[in-house]
């Protein structure tokens, strides 16, 4: 049996660490996309507006397009002299005395600098009376959303539908993105089998490599889950070495406590890897290594352990590989509707749901490591600081949006 | 031109209505699918536990498992009758005097009733002596997750990997869901041309059905973008007829002003549709309708205003027709960072980031509809009530993530 000698390290030291890592695999390849194939993807190149936008200057209303000199003694009555849709610029003009029926998001015609909306005005066969001049010019300015030639969006920006929206709308059909990060997924552990199968004395069904590869789906990268690998470091060798040339990253379950069974650790502590203690419940043991010549991140196999692990540790970690930004969120707070027990010198990580407005764990047994089943019910992680050794009702934590 | 003679309505008041359109189309088809294919999918019956979980008494430690009366009188030595690893049961037991190693998760031997963990015991040869007694059993038992038939989930619960997750570890690796709610998208307007072309006088790039295809993809359904509509009532019907037969729903944005040229509105009002405006900026004039059967969402055409609506409607009216339970989440609220104008009797939402805890619109134009580029930089919407004029620095807002 291996000991750890070392004392259990902060959640930040291990973050750092593993900063550390990501920042030894930057991303210089890149590939063409279609804008409306890139949704989860990473820019690879900043992306300039290919025109202003607006391109034009157009109407922010329904109304009449005028003169604003017209406008000084009211209600005036003006002579309609066409109208410009929404659409192909008719290349109208307005001259003093007259005015331009337009819709929103029409070109103003040439010689206006005012919209009226309509419900400032009466219309009678080809005139319209004003009745009341508008608050604003109801204009909305070429350019002063974006210019020609700006750049909208850095290298590193992850992809959505607003960062795409923005793309397509000033003109641009395709852009630069780093490849798709390959992650693969390998749960370990000899007692455990697939679900859809009869469990033999001391099997339990495994759930860890379907939890995983799901949360890093939700990232928008390319996961390959793998059959479970039994307890045998020569396995877990070879599995590791073939698939390395599919995969940028690895996230292992299972395996990485002091035992002689824990194979993972066993396997890459061997090959340099990095195994240790972090001061929190669940997910205290962790590791990560670099594996012919791919990292990988090695979280504790109990569910709720292996969930925790990736929220804390995996997130941002394959972000970083996949060359993301990683955006900043309000941290978010709520009072504890129940009272429970927290380890001192750990952090801990209780999966919870609002009641009222206060975070109640989803199960009286709180954080411990092995209730997936009550994980589904829980919306949030409830984060109960190192020095806090009971939580009372109304005490205000910190919680996580899982 | 048609009249709007109705009051604006409350956000409220809209979304009650959408929810009461939803109401119209419940789910009953279902199809068996894979646990490991059924991210984001919708269960359309409950799940029942197949086995206990945990299993069967296990250890929550490594350690070793002996008979709580040996630990009476402590320092006490006990003879290593055996190991059992997590994975076969290898049938052991204990007798008084005895200790079987044990790993984390391995099932308990017959007669012991506590794990002693590793750190409090020394091994010489093949005994074990106990230095300190455990604070606790460190067993977990069977069945204090979920007991064999216990629903662990309910019908209309959406599926994600903490779901999937909890399936799998009670051994279920097919369930009942909703079909795929299938969704089009099309965007409408005589001035729109897709991104990649050269604008004519008068033009712009559609963004709009990219944005609100990739929002809605988010949701796990099956999203169709259909090509951009143009400004005629005629060829409008002509789309949605075709569609309707591959798609439960249709979001619309465009043309749902008071206009002659607003083509979404002239159609599905004459067909029994009810367009309004609801007192929020942007995002104004709304719409729904029931066409050849299939309901539609008719957001407005300005790119923000779209967003916005999705994110007020289109979010939880889809997950209604998916047949999904619509998760309660924390309120958010931050202090304003900046000061600005909002219409006083509308509610407005403002695309925001935060700076130092603090929020701040992306653009000094705040809400203005049209500024799709300046989306991409926000993380929020901010919601100023109606009876606001303007936001000073350090008003609390309630805000929206994004």
């Amino acid at each position: 049996m291996r000991k750890d000698h070392q004392k259990p390290i902060s959640t930040e030291d291990y973050q750092q660490q593993l900063r550390d890592l990501a920042a030894k695999f930057v991303r210089s390849d890149r590939e063409r996309v279609s804008v409306f194939a890139a949704n989860k993807r990473v820019l690879a190149a900043s992306v300039r507006a290919q025109v202003s936008t607006p391109v034009f200057d157009n109407s922010a209303m329904d109304g009449f397009a005028v003169c604003g000199a017209d406008l000084e003694k009211l209600p005036v009555t003006l002579e309609i002299v066409g109208e410009q849709p929404a659409g192909p610029s008719l290349h109208l003009s307005v001259n003093p005395g007259q005015a331009v029926a337009i819709m929103t998001g029409a070109p103003i015609p040439a010689g206006a600098d005012t919209v009226v909306q309509s419900e400032l005005t009466q219309t009678a066969g080809k005139t319209v009376t004003i009745c009341r001049a508008p608050a604003k010019n109801n204009i909305r300015k070429a350019g002063e959303d974006a210019t020609a030639g700006e750049t909208i969006l850095a290298a590193g920006e992850f992809l959505g539908a607003r960062e795409l929206a923005a793309i397509a709308s000033v003109g641009i059909a395709e852009i630069d993105c780093y490849h798709q990060l390959k992650v693969g997924v390998i749960a370990t552990g000899d007692e455990l089998v697939a679900p859809g199968t009869v469990l033999k004395p001391g099997q339990i069904y495994e759930s860890n490599s379907l939890l995983l590869t799901t949360l890093a789906s939700e990232g928008g990268y390319q996961v390959t889950r793998y059959q479970t690998s039994v307890d045998s470091p020569a396995h877990l060798r070879v599995l590791l070495t073939e698939a390395s040339d599919e995969n940028d990253v690895f996230i292992l379950s299972g395996g990485v406590s002091v035992g002689n069974h824990d194979v993972v650790r066993n396997l890459l502590e061997d090959s340099g890897g990095t195994f240790l203690r972090v001061a929190q419940q669940p997910g205290k043991p962790q590791g990560y290594a670099v594996f012919a010549g791919t990292p990988i991140l090695a979280f504790p196999g109990n569910p709720v352990a292996s969930f925790v692990s990736f929220f804390v540790y995996g997130r941002e970690f394959l972000a970083r590989l996949a060359g993301a930004q990683v955006p900043v969120r309000l941290s978010q707070r709520a009072p504890a509707g129940a009272a429970w027990k927290s380890p001192v010198g750990k952090r801990q990580y209780v999966p919870a749901r609002l009641e009222g407005g206060m975070v109640v764990p989803v199960s009286r047994l709180s954080s411990a490591s092995h209730l997936v089943t009550r994980l589904a019910g829980a919306d949030y992680l409830a984060v109960v600081p190192e020095e806090i050794e009971c939580v009372a009702v109304g005490d205000v934590l910190e919680i996580m949006e899982i």
